[in-house]
């Protein structure tokens, strides 16, 4: 289903997270205007769309969905002159993003959305310098853009809730799942938890411990399989057989104390244990633990088969 | 196929760990004995192996599997006394667990493998008051034991390599995969992993930013799904384009610098950027980033059709 209210897309500069949302949007059936300075832009943002084009092909492209719909306009002012949204991808730094995305705010039509894909910079820091920062929102992706549903959509303390409001609209038409976040911290919500998990894997690397292969295998036939469906919390309040979480955290909680990684954990106060029993229980109201572990083992055994024909030991048609 | 070195399983303590591992031992068609001294253990036991059974069937019993295979013995001399392999599953304290395995170790035929369950515990603390030390390892199973492959396998500074090799054997048989872990650290390596993004989560919910749905929400509609396929180093080789993890160090090493996480990162050496580096072409020789790209976009699309089923949204017979 297309946004209502927004028709014409602009996509600003072309790296692998520009041209993972430019292949979104057109197998959505949105029409396209990408822009970047770069030489040879145009030729691998095309070979980068017909790369995933295939992929979307599978998943079912929307009705009007065309490569076709996608236009390369070198300059910017023009690229995102009649944009009802912009979304922008330039490099991570944050004098670079505040410089381009003041240009985009100089040219964009008043009632545009500007979004940035940043993956660790605060709304409020890049909507410093724009006229407009009312418009100006996070929208942060996942690579592959154009598979992967999460969008976290974070507002700056200049973000009008309207924004918010348009943003969530659009992002649910190209079958995502955004995300809102009410608090802007560095790395918002998913990213840190990623950071977290690649800083041990990088000590455990360091510390001569485990190759990377060896970690990946600890993650892939493992605590990956559980975090598709059930993220870290809902994992663990299955783990702690009837009682749940609460039987969890009064059982590993003194862990939280002992060096099991090198990130120091909180004080596990009583008002964050019933925050974290509460919230558990608040997600899977109105079920069993014994039903949702017959969910999650259903899910187990159907994941497992699919994984048969890609797990590294499946060497499928010379893929890996 | 069944280990050709081990006949008779016997597990101390039956908690959910324990109850796991006894469901997979007797659906590999093993004969199992089960200690444990709490008043209705054995209910308790046997009303969780029932829980699993239907999963079990699902996914295929080898032949000769039955929980008929499956004796209750509440003392611990006799219930190890013939044992080939002894899984041992008591709370994770640490004097607790080295006097459990003191006391198998005595009664314990001298050829017989004794495991721990232990999530967090070095095996050479926890071998060190046994006479026959050679014969003790860790082996670190997964919620639920009964469906989950991964089982990290751990020796102390006495374990014979006779045993790591023997305990391998017997693991593959029960359709799990080994990983052998050569340097002992607290937490092993699968749990430090979890563990960084537990405290990580503990804090975004400590401070506010998120409740543990959002938390859970941001893993499963994103990084999620690539960790069953990926791990976190081959994901990022896969997010860095045609250059790779060298491209994603070059452009997101500076970010370990930042205050993404309340994890402390290792210092970005040549070294360990090499490790890394090499670490990740090595676990894809012969594959070029394209092949790879496609594997895991023809993984993700089946991966999110199954999901659909399962995610919140789906509300499953009203299961979550």
């Amino acid at each position: 289903m297309e946004s209502t209210t927004i028709k014409q897309v602009t996509v600003v500069g072309t790296g692998v997270i520009g041209n993972g949302w430019i292949s979104r949007f057109l197998s959505q059936g949105y029409d396209v205007i990408a822009t970047d300075p770069a030489e040879n832009a145009e030729k691998r943002m095309r070979a980068s769309i017909d790369q995933a084009w295939p992929a979307l092909e599978k998943q079912g492209l929307a009705k009007g969905a065309s490569k076709d719909k996608l236009k390369f306009e070198p300059n910017l002012e023009k690229a995102v002159a009649d944009a009802d949204l912009i979304q922008e991808n330039v490099p991570e730094r944050e004098e670079l993003k505040r410089k381009v995305l003041a240009e985009i705010d100089r040219f964009a039509k008043p009632d545009a959305i500007i979004a940035s894909s940043t993956s660790g910079l605060k709304p409020s820091t890049l909507q410093a310098d724009c006229s407009k920062p009312g418009r100006v929102i996070v929208a942060h992706p996942f690579n592959p853009v154009y598979l992967i549903p999460l969008v976290e959509l974070v507002g700056g303390k200049d973000t009008a809730s309207e924004t918010i409001k348009k943003a969530e609209e659009f992002y649910q038409s190209l079958n995502m799942k955004p995300l809102v976040i009410s608090t802007e911290i560095e790395g918002h919500v998913a990213d840190r938890l990623m950071e977290a998990i690649w800083r041990e894997a990088l000590h455990l690397v360091n510390d001569g411990v485990a190759t990377t292969e060896e970690v990946d295998a600890a993650i892939i036939y493992g605590p990956g399989l559980r975090w598709a469906l059930m993220g870290p919390f809902l994992t663990l309040h299955l783990a702690g057989g009837e009682q749940g979480m609460k039987h969890m955290l009064e059982q590993f909680g003194p862990a939280l104390k002992l060096p099991w990684t090198k990130l120091v954990a909180p004080e596990l106060t009583e008002e964050l244990t019933d925050r974290v029993v509460e919230g558990c229980e608040a997600q899977t109201t109105g079920h069993t633990i014994a039903q949702l572990e017959e969910r999650r083992d259903e899910f187990l055994i159907e994941l497992m088969q699919l994984l048969e024909k890609y797990w590294p030991g499946a060497n499928l048609n010379g893929k890996i």
